[in-house]
């Protein structure tokens, strides 16, 4: 069994508020129906309408809005101890498709259930909003990166995102980290064409500051990278609990 | 004294949930530190850190983000009845700016008062989710079009989305609807220059579709447009009270 506090969920929260025995263990019942997929099916279509969240416990995924013309654009991926569609739950009908990149594990969490454990923890509802926050600044930053960034400044910007989230849960460091990612994914997500992601990656590898090889991420000049994008990751939030 | 049914949020918070007149009564306790502002200044600047959240109450705002090299993205415009940094508040520092279009009302309320209401009455939390949920998935979609659209695409797209929203509060129709903002805002919104914003605004008066002239958007065609734009404004969640 599991000890709750190694989830990635509860490392996350721990980045905002100090965690409790009780919280802890309300945040444990959350993660009672427990489901697996395997990589490339969607969890979630856009326009389904049955007001149900996940936890993400273990692997990758992408959420995802397809066009009328067939195509697509990549919202965020989610990565261990990350909500999926929560927010889209108390929507009538998801404003996305949730799809899974590798092989994953989530629990269900019925909106009913979360906002129970709302009104009997305010501390953990806290976190919890937080968390969703959290998610859209990401995807705010996603806008920007987008809308105003070069393509190589994108790339940068990107990977060193997922860096940090992913330090956060413990998947990563300054070093790199493995990422299970496609160029098609980083194509959708980042607004380019695949052959671009690949003359990009090309481009950052060739400068000394980054390789992204056989499914690993590897940070060759952090800081070199992160002044090229003048990467703030104050967006991210994770300086430490802002509640004792 | 205004009549708190009458209030621009109650009337959008009653799309999701059927209120009475108790939660009204709530609400209208969040309404207490009033706030005026002339046009084109800032009321939360990116960085901040108080913790302070905003019902607007009338006039516009827009939320944005200034990169290193002085470009603007604009996030999203906000109009009567909805939150301003609501999220933003729940992180330790802003992650991005609010600046009035319009000489604006707010009220301004403490993140902790909030999550009081929430404690109080689950049903008003789970109103004022719905609305941080309806932000959110907005700027998905203006990721998609930034993303994925033609410029002639996303501005048809903006303005009907505007169109849709203010309809909710009781401020436009389907001919229409008063529009504070200048061809400025649409470039730093869309991701054009201010030369494109008219380039492509002649082209859809031209077409039929659309006039948007003295701070009125006139809707001249409103299915063509929507049409032209696949315009689905389900991500809107506004058809009617999930919550009876």
């Amino acid at each position: 069994m599991t000890v709750i506090e190694d989830t990635p969920l509860a490392k996350k929260l721990g980045a905002f508020v100090a965690l409790s025995t009780s919280d802890l263990s309300l945040l444990s019942g959350l993660h009672r129906r427990r489901k697996a997929l395997v990589a490339g099916r969607d969890l979630v279509h856009q326009g389904q309408s049955d007001q149900i969240a996940y936890i993400l416990a273990a692997g990758w995924v992408c959420s995802y809005k397809i066009l009328p013309d067939g195509s697509r654009q990549i919202v965020d991926f989610q990565i261990p101890g990350d909500f999926l569609g929560l927010r889209s739950a108390l929507l009538h009908t998801s404003d996305r498709s949730i799809e899974s990149v590798t092989d994953i594990e989530v629990s269900e969490v019925l909106v009913r259930d979360l906002l129970n454990v709302f009104a009997q923890n305010l501390r953990l509802a806290t976190a919890v909003l937080w968390a969703a926050s959290r998610d859209e600044a990401m995807v705010v930053e996603h806008l920007v990166n987008i809308g105003r960034r070069s393509a190589v400044e994108r790339m940068a910007h990107f990977l060193l995102e997922l860096g940090s989230r992913l330090t956060l849960v413990g998947m990563g460091d300054k070093s790199g980290y493995t990422c299970p990612l496609t160029q098609y994914h980083l194509a959708d997500a980042l607004g380019l064409t695949a052959v671009h992601v690949n003359r990009v990656l090309r481009q950052l590898r060739e400068n000394g500051l980054l390789t992204f090889r056989n499914g690993v991420v590897t940070f060759d000049n952090y800081q070199g990278l992160a002044t090229l994008v003048d990467f703030d990751p104050t967006y991210l939030d994770q300086t430490g609990p802002l509640l004792k």
